[in-house]
């Protein structure tokens, strides 16, 4: 994955800029606003982002990178994925069919229809859901959009890197939760070893981290409060791949830190993040990951799709 | 009040700048974000100022600019200013105590205590708890700080302009909540006559506007949606003059547009903002105030004191 390539999505996304998808503020605060030992803390505002998270990003470059067929678009996915496909397909003003398990919750099947979106709900869990949807993109040829395994969904989020660096600079670090490895493969492949990548994972949806003491990708369980945006069981291939050259670290949060470290952000600077987006500073504030004195941290606030009630 | 004492408050904050009082993001969109019809809308987001509110500002450059007694600080406000004062009041070290009468919810004396107030729960009515916190400064000679017409509150919020300003340029206009008058008389005083500046109040609590009608400030009954915060009687004498010399349009916003404006905030935006601070947004998308094509309009999004519960 090549800095080109993250260039050519930010490129694709100029004619949708801010009347679609959004340049999200970048704010930098003092260690000290947090109770942390370093010298500045970034919080790249990724959750104001259209859709609620950074994968209105990857989607939109999907989409404008691949003709898109008359039967339009599918995804599986009743989380942040299949939101922002469907957001960047109504933009686009395209067909888009989301296929879910039961288990989905009503809320999220209206947000979902809500985007235009055909919800073809099957199966018990995910991996009847994307069963059907695979079908479906062989009987139709619709263009398939992947949560994080797509070179265009990494290079798109790559470019909140490349736009990091043109708002505030290049930071020493940049800590970064993993799911299924897109977020933090689009960051590593902008800064390169131009600042230390730090992956972030829940100690309960560990696949980085298995990852790496198995020598290769290999599936986990996963549960607790992040589950939901972090939940994939595998690392993705293009995020392992990348994360072997340009990461070096893969830190452990505990499920008590995340909570904590939510609602702070929410209490204390009245940011409403999912939990996902919670762990950067989580693993500042617990200590699973201990910055420099003189170190400018970059954290990416990656989402925002949490019920408000849950907050108070 | 000259732009030479905004200045001032600006570098008496700054040994807390960052620890204690933030320098908050200010967010450009396109119009087209908003479906409104101009070039820029410009989101200045002091609703995440430390207390939540911008009356942070106020606060602490009244405290920083008197000499502060051994009795310490009173103040009568279970709200935003009440808040605000408490939290600057800790941040200094110095004793505070927050007059507030019985109607003050449980939640709202709870978060005075944590930030280490001495709650005073006195009389049925704010008239009452009001009365009850100068008696206590007569007999104590504690720092009384009043939640909008003082001097050094209206300096405070006044650096929110100039903060702007160097963060973004001088906008075509500037679209300002009013209550007691202590923002926009701050946010006036900085932009003078360069920049158009438009006062918003509730239909319900059209303080300013019935001064104009009247020719002088008059009382004038409030209720509705933003009541709890832009709840006072009758417009400040500060900002009654300053608002004569630099605010030409005063202009009343329906409580169903507030309410509009505040789920938008939060749905599509993922902004959690109480009803004060979503009337700028409530007066484009109504039309009560209809910018220039070309016009770049900043909204100061001033607090976020909303229970989250209520957005979901």
């Amino acid at each position: 994955m090549s800095r080109e390539a993250i260039a050519a999505a930010a490129a694709r996304f100029a004619p949708h800029d801010g009347a679609f998808l959004r340049r999200t503020p970048l704010w930098k605060l003092p260690g000290a606003a947090f109770g942390v030992r370093c010298d500045e803390v970034w919080l790249k505002l990724e959750h104001l982002q259209v859709s609620g998270s950074f994968k209105a990003r990857g989607m939109l470059n999907r989409l404008l990178a691949q003709p898109i067929p008359g039967a339009g678009v599918v995804v599986a996915s009743g989380g942040n994925a299949g939101i922002a496909t469907a957001a960047a397909a109504r933009r686009l003003g395209v067909r888009c069919e989301v296929f879910v398990p039961t288990v989905c919750s009503p809320a999220k099947r209206a947000r979902l229809r809500e985007l235009g979106a055909h919800v073809v709900v099957t199966g018990d869990v995910y991996a009847q859901a994307l069963e059907a949807c695979l079908e479906r993109q062989r009987a139709t040829g619709a263009l398939l959009t992947h949560a994080y395994d797509q070179p265009e969904v990494v290079a798109g989020a790559g470019t909140i890197a490349r736009e990091i660096e043109e708002q505030g600079g290049r930071p020493d670090s940049v800590l970064v939760s993993v799911g299924g490895g897109g977020l933090i493969a689009g960051i590593a492949s902008w800064f390169r070893r131009e600042a230390r990548i730090v992956a972030l994972e829940p100690e309960l949806a560990p696949t980085l981290f298995a990852a790496r003491a198995a020598g290769a990708p290999v599936d986990v369980a996963v549960s607790g409060l992040a589950a939901d945006s972090l939940g994939a069981k595998r690392i993705g291939s293009i995020a392992w791949d990348i994360t072997q050259q340009f990461v070096g670290d893969a830190v452990l949060v505990p499920d008590g830190a995340i909570g904590a470290a939510q609602r702070t952000l929410w209490k204390e600077f009245k940011l409403a993040v999912e939990p996902a987006a919670a762990l950067g500073l989580a693993a500042l504030q617990a200590g699973a990951y201990v910055p420099g004195e003189r170190e400018r941290v970059c954290l990416v606030v990656c989402g925002a799709n949490v019920d408000p009630a849950t907050l108070a």
